[in-house]
């Protein structure tokens, strides 16, 4: 058990941090704040590694965001992990399974945090079970909350969950990442705050086609509402604890990336409002995860028959090419009914 | 009973509505849209009532939004109330007894549909409780949900909830103002609606100083989480349903008050957030509802026992003086500890 206050003649407990992209670095940034720890960052891209390294800055990705000179970062992947105690993989789901077959070969055991927020297309599964398929004896937690990167870069506060089947783990990464502006709670319903993570991203594609064609307020609010409830009837079906998609990790998360311009998913749903495509999206290089989670989680929707409208609307745009007026439209004017 | 498919040979159905700010004047607009209704407004100054008679336009509340010829506007109670058989009220806090003191000396029995949004500073009661402590014969209904009044009157989708403890009433209502870009459901939680109406008021003066500060969206979302908690902790214990405050009522009208620079609680919060004190507020004539329903709140809370943070923090700053930097920052440093 690392204490909050190091004693010097402990020695240092090693972290690691995997994915050198906006969270991954502030994610880095928040840890090196704890005096116990060492941390290293793996950017998967040599180059961005050494100009990291050289420049103490992720540029492209954090601009202003000072790296202390304690912070080791690599693009050696066995230099980043060796005799870590725990791995944060901030790492997209499309590299996912790739990093974890790398961790595997190199026989790590340490505790997996998991802090990408998605679900992996075709299995539906939650990134905490993807790791497990490849290190099933590690203990397993997952990082979410309303943490938009580059507010957090800035000093401004936040507040996130960390949730673990292992009440040990949460509460050991609480207390390295615990800090004045960053205020961390523990949970233990993994499940929940994972889906909560995942599914906040499809409503915020919702969101951002509200916004792109001037509904306003009143329809943002409705379809977080709304989309709320469409992420505890899955959730809940899934496995998680309803009160958990109340919390920071659900509502939290939903309502920061609805609100944010910053939100490359709500970016994606804006640019979707004016006309681009799926193929325009990716042309620009724009990743949003709710675009693989939305579908993967209509699929899912329909084989155990669950009714989700804005899940299916924002499907229908991005992969049927239904108009995003059209769709917002029906989805506003449903039947009038009792509300529950 | 009214249907949506109004027959000539029927009488039309006079419907009254008391209040000529800003929401009276929209809701009056949304009820001239049904072909069976005779809807009167009732302003309290008659030059006001005068000026939009004469121009069609409530031009100081709502510009823009024009006054249909068939929505009659009179500063003279007992004629716009004659023959009503719902009476909605839409006049502020401090107005609402003078306002029905006079309507029970006008013998009137109409069904009452609360428009507004708070709760009675001293009595601690609801809106529909003050009306009915002087018409007690008379149906009650509450109108409630993320229904910022300018995004309507510029014809922007929007949805609400009408809540009463008679079926027909909530029916009655929704038939009236339902279309397609309003769209309007049922409850039967008058006080789970009624109480999130009035404490979301509460959440957006601290939302407000939170933008005011500067703190971000990740800050802001952390306050909406969790004042949604306060909420749903003390509207339980006031009797209302929890699942109504994760509605639109509830979690919708938050999020939209929150969000909106339109909204005056969202204002308020944001001056006192740069310095200024209630007497600035009150010298400028700004009428925030969550001021007085703050101090109710906690004046209750302190008698009843519940822990609420978020309110406490906001009645210190406006009625203690404290400075919203301090009672914000020790907000978000309050103890890291499990979520629920």
């Amino acid at each position: 058990m690392v204490s909050a206050h190091h004693d010097a003649s402990t020695p240092p407990t090693r972290v690691a941090v995997l994915g050198a992209g906006a969270w991954g670095t502030v994610v880095a940034r928040l840890l090196t704040h704890h005096v116990g720890l060492r941390v290293r960052l793996w950017a998967r891209r040599p180059e961005a590694a050494e100009a990291m390294a050289r420049l103490r800055e992720n540029a492209p990705y954090v601009p202003g965001l000072r790296l202390p000179e304690s912070l080791h970062v690599t693009s050696d992947l066995a230099e980043a992990v060796r005799g870590a105690e725990a791995v944060f993989v901030a790492v997209p789901s499309r590299g996912l399974r790739e990093v974890m077959a790398r961790l595997k070969a190199l026989g790590g055991s340490s505790a997996l945090v998991s802090c990408a927020k998605g679900l992996e297309l075709g299995t539906f599964k939650r990134f905490s079970e993807v790791m497990a398929e490849y290190l099933p004896e590690a203990p397993l937690a997952a990082l979410s909350g309303p943490n938009l990167a580059l507010e957090i870069a800035r000093g401004l506060p936040a507040s996130a969950t960390v949730a673990s089947l292992e009440g040990a783990l949460a509460l050991r990464v609480q207390g390295w990442l615990n800090q004045p502006t960053f205020r961390v709670y523990t949970s233990g319903d993994l499940i929940g705050v994972e889906m909560g993570g995942a599914l906040k991203n499809v409503v915020a594609l919702a969101a951002g086609m509200s916004d792109g064609l001037g509904l306003g307020d009143n329809a943002k609010a409705s379809l977080i509402t709304r989309g709320l409830a469409e992420i505890v009837r899955l959730g809940v079906h899934m496995g998680g604890e309803e009160k958990t998609f109340y919390g920071l990790s659900g509502l939290g998360d939903l309502v920061a990336t609805c609100s944010s311009r910053g939100s490359r998913n709500h970016l994606a749903g804006e640019r979707l409002a004016r006309g681009e495509t799926l193929q325009d999206l990716e042309a620009s290089r724009l990743t949003a995860e709710g675009i693989p989670t939305v579908r993967a989680v209509v699929v899912y929707a329909q084989e155990v028959g669950l009714e989700l409208p804005i899940a299916r609307a924002v499907y229908d745009v991005i992969y049927e090419g239904k108009a995003p007026q059209r769709v917002l439209g029906e989805l506003m004017a449903r039947g009038a009914k009792p509300e529950h």
